[in-house]
């Protein structure tokens, strides 16, 4: 495969400015690859750092006016590959998820490499050898991305473009799922939140057996999706009390809550609709601190998870999941654009213009913006 | 060994309205011995209880006008056996745990027998065999109460009745401590709130190799108890900030927190000095609902586990290092009075006079009220 | 339901005598129903203790010349309650698994109930309170049988009473894969040996997300029912090297064997396959020592997991992916026969009459015996 | 510090032969450090390597005829850093562990860097970044030697050099401890074989509150270390049967085996030891296949952790519980000699010359041969 010398990127200056520049294509190192970018799906993080930076903001660090390249969910054809790399080879179909950890510090070593203790430090002089592309590297609103090897995994002949964009999604879903335990067959799981993350823990939960699969949320559309990944019961919250659903249909409350909506009311209610010993997984955070009700924790001895990003390879194992058929991830990609029109693309996802949730890029081709039609 | 067919005991009427009654000895059944009750010693849970009921009150059951005898520290003599029971013989030495658990639930059959799915369902017609004594079923303030076999622990012969009444606060600490990992030698952890629970969970955390531990808290007296228990550091938090002294000794933040104080600042500190993939434990809740920053908690990868009493045998590890001698439980009990004086102590342990920290009650002898002259 | 004073149970007398006996129906105690027996399945175990006792055979106790009913594969409909139960209802379908622990050793508080330290201490004028039906409490080769009710699962209606019987079998395989670490999506899986547990265990590594999962033995018709039940790959050991197709398709070896074969070849072939850090389930067992190349399991840091029925409660989870049909586990059903006939059954199971894999005996109604049709 | 441009170095030309020679000083890459070495433990594997090459021998590879320098167990003083290294400083004093994994594979992700898939390969023109010093890489028996930071545990001032050189002999001992829960105050813990690694799994599991601990061996003189160690019983097997000990001290058979032994007998023993639902560590193993009796880990539900080296940080876990004192490791050390003694020094620890158990060699200084007075 021809590498060029030259890309196009878009690059972040200051909040919500976005240019289209051509910049060097990167070249991997020891145990990385070049991955040139077929598509990449926007996530709400992408807006968040867009407008306000990194969760982890670090001094002097990414992402403003840095030359910096954001997007995280991307998939494409190994382009090139590092000194010594004969885990893959060139011309192979990966998607990707987000954190190399450094490989050295305490977390790296106990496998927690999303917890990586030189998160960030990777400019500048200071190099640990960490990366989290499209938050603290450059990532895949671009035609090239460096990966490191371990964040690949490669894509069926029979999977789309866009449906491989959407396994870092279902990673963080499988992260959740298997921070809590993982044995869910026949546990009762609720999900609170119909975003994307949302959404495919309840297709994941539902893979793995978990049983009944309760889905919340305020929007009908998203909760029919929902049900069609699988949702025993979908309840909206603006039309029936959530906690007395699953308190009746579970008698003593659920096993699991996979908590993806970050508001104070659900952080609450997962807390009072959990069974004693049962747990509970924070997907989402509210930006303010809120008004919490710790002592339900303690008294009912319930275990709280806040995860971040996708880790103990849980993409792996949703990839998997996915190749095998076991759900429909598609039924969350609702639009495409083109890489030039990237800005539009972002505003159909912060706006969610024309009910978008997953608003796809793609790289190549003459794509024309459009409409997934199986969702309409 | 001759068991009377009546005892004293005192029972909880109203709130705060505690009598000495005589009660019939109750008799063990499969499973279970009776204990002749020698020590018993009073926890803030006990205060509570005796004013507010449990924390997971039942309606219709315990504790209020149910002939209820609240107190679950407590030390004893098996004085007889239920049926088929053979582990233990008469005479023998014992200290005791709070829970156990009916055994069919599915957190029992987890090993999960504080988070007994059946907790409080054992009286009137009901009995699904959990117990907590002291708290749904008959507790310590009395001669005699009965036991489940595997609440028991023994007691060695060189260790005094005071100090065997301490080994479920131990292990309540010991849970807390197991829960997070259990593995903490070398690592970092911070205890904040030098109540019991506190003051020994620096001494199991130090006993099992944990460094630094830091221990924060309000009163110096209490720090300095902390300081003997093996605390590397002690934080008043009144002259110094908690959350800068455990960044500045630990570079990154904590390992591990075991959040002893029950306040909104101590949990918001717990989030901000615990490390990324680091580790909290809730072993006190505040009442009320409070603001925190659930935030910290998902971009952090912490994860918080809010427990409940002396789960997982923890009782058996404690009491295990203090037979070993590992640490000084004894530094922790202040005072001691006779059964008959019970509110005389309690009200000491409320109004911690005279510097109480843990209060015991003697069930036998001639014993005059004392205050334990080591940590005068 | 009227239950009658006795019924009809086949009870061991020596050696392979068994007799088709009236004997009192049993009543339920506490946290136990009576079952009614609909359908009972036939086990390889079921053969060895009608023959040898049982596989921890206790002195004075069961099998022989003790009016002792065998038979542990069994689902009915709940008779009678005990008292104070309240979890099922009569006329309820329901399946089992076969252990019920006492509830007070540390196996069982530890949530290890399949290895209760008072196994088998329920005879005579002990009763620890463990059960393990059909080995050392009367089992399903009867009209009636008593549970705990830890030990049912119920059985959805449009599912067969004899997949019903499965369930055990498939929770055996579900409890192998739970032990090796539970989280087999997209990792490499090979099951040794096509008996009923090895070809479940391929469904369920299968219904978890594995890949690829190999199976061997020596029956080309056994393999096929593998590959029907999800094998990626098959191997007849007799035509290829099982080892050499591992390390061809996964590289550096299998990460999960789950070994059913029993054999001396199996289980070094087992250490040989299985890559560093990879994990053995040892679900079968030679009767005598064999030569074994330990010293690969120590230069390659491989764990080993001799596993003991169906525990951690993964009859649910196995009974949950079975309800959700994740795959057809009636597969490795052949054969039925009427109660009556139970000695013809037997023995099609222990010679393996008309490729007899599983072979379910029928307690009620006039069956005829018959073939299943759908694997012939 | 100063470094030199050549150093003294053994290097392995056949097997047995071994040549101190000039050879450069090696120079660290990223995340990498020069540690001087000043001093160095002989373990058996130096013994086996020396003689019949690694466990894990590569085609190709180490050690024979490679300019290879074998010594694993040192520590020393940090003399260079790589770039970008910051977590160590130039005269700090370190002792290491084994291990570096490549932190690319899936065993390294995970956190089981000692079962590197890439082990080994890092030589000729392959580099995957896995070390395992001494062993596939350069190791001690030299002046300087290369580490990863991960490696390293920092030396406190109060430790000697010898003392120091211990640590990952403890490290084995706690990794093998951490592999079967960790958690065993209070548990039974037995070890065979009164080699380094056993002792210090007295010293360790001792020191974590295990009880009885239970020793095993046919040296009078080593089995009286081990008492000193902590160990609660000692069995000479050439006296007493070690299994009707362990029977009739801890009724049920042990909770914990750490086998380090190696034997046939040793194998055996600690399977009809373990008590039900219990754990075995194969810490050592034997050369050739043995007669194992593997159904009596199935019977029992017995789990067998084969560990290769130090994995999991418990080098540094390790240190933390060597460095408060809680036992004394150098009661193992027994012999001291300087670096151009090598020879000799490593036929003292074949041969068990005048009682040797750990034989040290310095690197510096004007050191004679030794002997350590206080196990005289």
């Amino acid at each position: 495969m021809i590498v060029p010398a030259t890309m196009r990127a878009w690059v972040l200056d200051g909040p919500n400015e976005l240019h289209l520049v051509e910049k060097p294509v990167p070249v991997p190192k020891r145990a990385e690859v070049l991955v040139r970018i077929d598509a990449v799906a926007i996530c709400a993080t992408d807006l968040e750092i867009i407008e306000m930076g990194t969760p982890a903001l670090i001094e002097g660090g990414p992402p403003f006016h840095k030359n910096f390249t954001p997007g995280h969910e991307y998939m494409g054809t190994v382009a090139a590959l590092g000194p010594g790399v004969d885990e893959y080879r060139v011309g192979e179909r990966v998607t990707v998820e987000i954190h190399a950890g450094c490989g050295q510090c305490k977390r790296c070593r106990q496998g927690m490499y999303t917890s990586c203790h030189n998160y960030g430090l990777n400019y500048g002089n200071v190099d640990k050898g960490h990366r989290a592309n499209g938050f603290t590297t450059d990532g895949g609103f671009a035609e090239y991305a460096i990966n490191n090897i371990n964040t690949l995994s490669q894509v069926p002949d029979d999977m789309s473009d866009e449906e491989a964009t959407l396994v870092v999604t279902a990673g963080t879903s499988m992260y959740g799922l298997t921070e809590v335990g993982g044995l869910v067959a026949g546990e009762s799981v609720v999900v609170t939140g119909p975003g994307p993350i949302g959404l495919l823990a309840v297709a994941v939960a539902k893979a793995l057996g978990a049983s009944p699969v309760i889905l919340s949320g305020t929007r009908d559309a998203r909760l029919d999706i929902g049900r069609k990944l699988g949702a025993d019961r979908v309840v909206n919250i603006n039309k029936e009390s959530l906690v007395s659903v699953v308190k009746e249909m579970t008698g003593r409350g659920a096993d699991y809550v996979i908590e993806c909506a970050g508001t104070e009311t659900a952080i609450n209610e997962a807390a009072q609709m959990t069974n004693r010993g049962g747990k509970i997984c924070l997907a989402a955070f509210p930006h303010e601190p809120v008004l919490a009700d710790i002592g339900a924790l303690v008294k009912n001895n319930i275990y709280v998870y806040g995860i971040r990003g996708e880790g103990k390879s849980a993409t792996r194992r949703a990839m998997a999941l996915m190749a095998a058929k076991r759900f429909d991830a598609t039924l969350i990609h609702t639009h495409t654009f083109p890489l030039a029109e990237l800005r539009t693309a972002l505003d159909y996802a912060r706006n969610r213009t024309d009910d978008a949730i997953k608003v796809v890029v793609k790289m190549h081709g003459s794509e024309m913006r459009s409409r997934k039609e199986s969702t309409r």
